[in-house]
């Protein structure tokens, strides 16, 4: 990891420091936004115009993020101090080749570093690397190519399972299976669920938990000038067909559990290396926790951190990778609950924003996407009260009585 | 003024709301940035390029912002729902045109209205409103239109009296002046700070006030659907020559006065009309107010709302604006300091920042002007604490931890 410029430049000038975003989804658009406001001149990349990040950008690429050649061109043109992933499925070799060779004699630092991204890339690479490496609580699990090795693996693992497809993100192509006959239905929904298509994917044992948490860690500058790691208060949530559809925090916990869940992440996270946040997924049963997965970067159920902390994960992660001090401090209880399309078509409308809004303590964000499908995330409801059970129902009504309608 | 559209449409689609920002500076900026937040279109007008508000806009303009002609064509041709003024100096004639009879057979709703918006525009016009026609209190005044003129006006007064330009914001090329020996400097100054050059200037009585503060006042849309009048708690700040260099929240005040100061602003506010928010500056002198100035749009020295307000002065511009209700609650006690550009030139650097960073409950703005002045306002520091003396102590450290150097 090389030193990031000390000095904050002028935007558009030879000063400034430049950050690109590879991934420019509702969460980068909220790192754009950090950023922006501290400075910086932000770059985004995707692989559709108009994504809700490079409206909040200096200048944006539309590029398909697996294409390392496209992707070295365009790091090549800007020259970027830093590059930043939002997503997993991007060509992560090539950020291994740029960190090590840099790319037209420019060396961009890659956050967190280009070894986390390739590994994360994979639910494989991250998984061996917890559970053989690093030798952390995971369930147990076997990876497979075909339905016929599938087969193989769940009759090992045993019923119920999970299974998934090795590259995807926020738990598309995912499916509890709770029987053989159930099988054949979650392999196909794993090939069509995952990102990149048909392929390899991990079966894995599943654990009777109490509870699921994601444990927001951020490598940043300690006042030593070396890195430190910093918790957040942990985030509980809610899954659909592995899709998060309500967050909230803080998740209340044994101090056991919390225990060892933060020294599961920091051994992940000091393994993975680099300055940012990172989204440490975690089952919870009593006062045990095992590791589930890490996301190397601002993790979607951490959209609540945009009422319940003092800095959003958004925040932390632009504090973090520019080399500044970090303050994870929780602010007060808070959720947040998805706002879906609801409907297949482009330039949506959304009617009840006014309304929605009265509900107390509350805000929501539209992420400004040019196409709605039914289960996608247009946006997202935020709610602060008391406690997290108030929150939650707040969050809730505010994102039900947002109605997304034919433009 | 007609009803916003209540639909939220897909930017950079048919179905979008557009807003026109004219003025793109660094209030602006944290506008548009709500807006963004809320999925609107965001267009940025302003006299140069890569002003910090055109920076997270979808799209801007360079115009000269006085230049009727050049700013009807833009609206015309840009069809915007809303325009938004961020500063005095614009045409203020044509938003009173297009108000009433619209540009190309589009009718933006001018915020908060065109009257208020030209009213506004110099001293002149919002001065005589409060005092004549509303009967507010407010310090003896007369205009000048020449040295000579301004030599009767202050015999006149008496000294000490204040000197201003009609036309100017953010308390430049305001003096005060003790006596008739210093009345040609002032004379001078003002002639030289005013936005549009030489002219007309206003000759304040001296109001022997125990303090300033800016009152934020918002008009927005109530439960019952028609507009109402929410008020933020009172911010004191810190002037030096009539710029502002420090704010606070909330001031402690007779209560008295604070009703006094709520009274005013309403009725000035209800006299202007419209939605948004206005900073309404009022002296304040034991039990008594007097009514100074008002601006219908964010005011400079509630930067402070970044830190200390649920909802910044900002976000709550862009919820009145489009119809949404409004939460003016305080968050905690905050303060804000002035980060100066320092030096003159162009793509500068600010040095420090981590170090800045790490006075506790601190945050910093660097709104990425690209050219420096020694007295530019380059970026911002805001702190909480208990009381708003320890948040002052705060920024004021972050502020002066931050050190422009050449790039």
């Amino acid at each position: 990891m090389r030193d990031t410029p000390l000095r904050f430049g002028t935007p558009l000038s030879p000063s400034a420091i430049r950050v690109m975003l590879l991934g420019s989804g509702e969460l980068g658009k909220e790192v754009a936004i950090a950023l922006q406001r501290l400075g910086c001149e932000v770059i985004a990349v995707d692989r559709y115009a108009h994504a809700p990040a490079m409206q909040v950008a200096h200048r944006s690429h539309i590029v398909t993020m697996t294409d390392a050649a496209a992707l070295r061109a365009i790091i090549a043109a800007e020259r970027p101090h830093l590059v930043v992933p939002e997503l997993e499925a991007i060509a992560t070799d090539l950020l291994v080749e740029i960190e090590a060779t840099g790319v037209a004699g420019h060396f961009p630092e890659i956050i967190p570093t280009a070894r986390a991204a390739r590994l994360t890339m994979h639910r494989e690479g991250i998984r061996r690397l917890a559970a053989e490496t690093l030798g952390l609580p995971t369930s147990s699990y076997r990876f497979a190519d075909s339905f016929v090795e599938t087969q193989t693996a769940a009759d090992a693992i045993g019923y119920p399972c999970l299974l998934k497809p090795v590259m995807s993100s926020s738990g598309k192509g995912q499916s509890l299976v709770k029987s053989a006959q159930e099988l054949k239905a979650a392999w196909d929904y794993a090939q069509h669920g995952g990102r990149t298509g048909a392929g390899r994917v991990i079966v894995e044992g599943f654990i009777d938990f109490d509870y699921e948490i994601t444990l927001l860690t951020v490598r940043a500058q300690g006042t030593g000038g070396e890195v430190e790691t910093f918790f957040c208060e942990p985030i509980g949530h809610l899954q659909k067909a592995g899709d998060y559809i309500e967050s909230w925090q803080p998740m209340a916990m044994h101090p056991v559990a919390l225990e060892k869940s933060r020294a599961i992440a920091k051994a992940v996270t000091d393994s993975l290396g680099g300055r940012g946040i990172f989204g440490v997924e975690l089952f919870i049963k009593g006062e045990d926790a095992w590791f589930s997965e890490v996301s190397p970067r601002p993790h979607d159920t951490g959209l609540v951190t945009l009422c319940s902390q003092r800095f959003s994960e958004f925040e932390l992660h632009a504090r973090a990778i520019l080399g500044l001090p970090v303050d994870t401090a929780l602010r007060r209880p808070g959720a947040s609950a998805v706002i879906y399309g609801g409907m297949e078509g482009k330039g949506v409308a959304f009617e009840g924003v006014a309304e929605a809004l009265r509900v107390p303590e509350s805000d929501l964000r539209l992420f400004g996407k040019p196409e709605s499908f039914l289960k996608r995330r247009m946006g997202v409801a935020v709610a602060n009260a008391d406690n997290t059970g108030e929150a939650r129902a707040r969050a809730r009504r505010v994102a039900s009585s947002v109605r997304p309608v034919k433009a």
